[in-house]
């Protein structure tokens, strides 16, 4: 039966580089927990059994070390700035648990992170414009349960503009496409199988925006974390198998 | 918060036509409580908290009234000798209620039932056999909530041989490819949106062979009944909404 | 070799309701011609080698004979005031030569047309302003041929709003998405696979505003007749097919 | 008008690593011209405008220069034993051609080449046997201008086997599904779009038995040849915009 595993409780890990809190007092001012204190509080609002803890890139290994990797049902990533600095074997490890099944949610400028292209394949790029554009967000998938409870249009008076063409394979699912003041349209809320892991991107939230005290905005974030959980038995990227003719018998019942 | 809808207990209806049990002595043999009381308890074993009816071709508006549906959150649907005596009128409900949110759950010979085809818009015709074959199902999507918990393959040792060109549109997911020891092969199972409903499609299953009491197809089905639930608030289809310039100010936190 | 299929010149028919531009001096005045007149216009400027023709309700049979159809390889389809009026031996015959391979172009209102709801099998309803809009049409998908040569954004000065929720399947390619002024989107510009027929979906262009002169717009109109020519050999729906075991043995190179 | 890009004669480079052609006598009787020799054939036979060149893992950077990639529409690709002696230079080279516009065909054993599994993002394995199978192709998307003119099943006598679970995206169109004698089954023709680039993936073929001297191998291999042909006007990535607000006003007609 599959119910247990939907009855642990659900393993967060929100990661942010926490760069601009460190280092911009008016940032500061505005997620005085940090952007990653914010994202873990959307996910406990939201997911009462929610076991979740942060890391930031300062820790040691950026908090990733294969321990936490291997406790963790759902990664969550911000980045910006410092996208250069995490280190290559961390990324590579957080593929292997992706592939393997770790749920990973990509957000805003996390889209030029290492581990959303490399996992894409893409450029990622996109028109951006930080001005003084209102976002709407409208669902076009209201049957996913990450538009669960979201009203459409989510409406964030103030945000950075994210517009189209954004470089990204087509995605598994669009759940959400923005317009912006300006005129732009985005992509902005779309899922992705890699592996035997599942991956959101969701673009609303800025460190120049209090985006992320937006009720909407963590309902869906932290609808994504639920969505992202993965069931695989054994936490093992696909493999390679060399097979015999009617290796299988015997079982597949 | 979501988790409110998803502890309510999932209400299902099992709708089987019913025709080959009551009149083929060696299916009533074979399915003693008909095909519907076997998927009836394939779900109950796997989902333990589903509230569970069945319905048939002979109750009066086939078992299917407003009330009925109203109150169904997935439907399964098996058909085959009969699917020209269902009313319109009750295929027309049906639909209207999937648009709306109800989930279906389609089997077998179902795919050339009226309410599939006018779901899907093409003419779901296919190439098959009834010999002496043995089907593998093998999982292409293992992220799939369907998917979790299933052998792959799974080792059908007789059924009836399904294959491409199966006319459907390409669907949101694949989720199952089966091969035939004929060496064919046919997209086993498929998932579909329509409005607010959600749709799966699985194949393997017929009134001729035991496969309704194979384990790993029972199992399936009781995912594919999980997966299909919706999460509207209300049990309306989509609709032509004229709007004024602005029409969402104040809406959408 | 399959060269040969795409020398012979592509053979379209423009369909148009034509009951605005016969009953709305305004409308006339706008487009002298009709509304077909302006689509077949557009699409003999970029198909040079095109042989098209057009057909209205007010023509025997709608000027969808049998002849007709079998002879056509893309129908453009407008329509809006009278969509009840279509007669459903006519849709049938439509959807019958779609499933065998014709490609099918539906414009704007014809969101609602019987042929474009039976085919996609759900209720096709959207919001809408007839206000002052502009229109912003952003291409998401520059590999799509109907995406060639089509700057991003083509700006449409005048328009009625069409916004999501459009209850459409998910298509199988997304070309474009539209802003509007009053900050809405849509999936503007969709592609739909059924039987062997490939359908476009396209929504800018209205009675109310001289969009069909818009020359982006008429590009795109084009790319799409070209890109939903089939490549079927026979106009024939997907058919049921029994097969036995080895059916297909001295077939395949 | 689009017809101008259509019409200059479709430029094409087949790489091989030839690496078991010239160390291995058995298999270079089987493809006397190298894999790559057969593979222009096919190329030339059923696309006769085409200029075809070909190049190998030997050849200084491998052949693959800026100047051959530049003057490159597609590029197909053979590898098996030898991927990890392609350069990491020769490979970013060719990604940033693909996703400025490039078209990519990888054949067989080349899912696990650098270039592909990069522009995937997925580990692309899979299980395999080098048998005594027998393959069959069968065509699920009959619309796709792959399939144009292929028969299903195509039949390939002897051939290894690649079975599921495949680890790749879900493809954006799934063309062909192949079933093997031993009961395994494969998605063997996959089309993906990267950035301005189209990939199109097809499994049949082997160093160890005499598949590309299959018609209908050759067939469907240029037919894909022909399909990834892109249209960017520019061979360049897509980019990081900054965009005041309105910088779109002027164009777009």
């Amino acid at each position: 039966m599959t119910a247990s595993t939907t009855q642990r409780p659900l393993s967060v890990t929100v990661w942010n580089e926490n760069v601009h809190e460190t280092t911009e007092p008016e940032v500061r001012a505005r997620y005085p927990q940090g952007i990653h204190g914010e994202i873990a509080a959307a996910v406990r609002e939201h997911v009462p059994d929610a076991d979740v803890r942060t890391a930031t890139l300062a820790d040691p290994e950026h908090g990733l070390t294969e321990e936490v990797l291997a406790a963790t049902d759902v990664l969550t990533w911000w980045g910006h700035r410092a996208h250069g600095e995490v280190a290559d074997e961390v990324v590579a490890r957080v593929r292997r648990h992706v592939l393997a099944g770790m749920g990973l949610v990509v957000l805003h400028s996390g889209h030029l992170s290492k581990i959303f292209t490399t996992l894409l394949g893409t450029t990622c790029n996109l028109d951006w414009r930080s001005g003084e554009d209102r976002e709407l967000v409208w669902t076009v998938d209201p049957t996913h349960p990450i538009a669960e409870g979201i009203p459409s249009p989510l409406i964030i008076p103030e945000q950075e503009m994210y517009g189209e063409f954004f470089d990204i394979p087509a995605p598994d699912e669009l759940v959400f496409i923005s317009s912006f003041s300006g005129g732009e349209v985005f992509r902005s809320g779309c899922t992705f199988r890699r592996g035997h892991g599942r991956i959101f991107y969701f673009s609303p939230g800025d460190q120049a925006y209090p985006v992320y005290h937006h009720p909407g905005v963590r309902h869906v974030i932290a609808n994504g974390v639920r969505w992202a959980r993965g069931h695989a038995e054994q936490r093992r990227p696909p493999e390679l198998h060399r097979r015999e003719a009617g290796w299988f018998e015997g079982t597949g019942r």
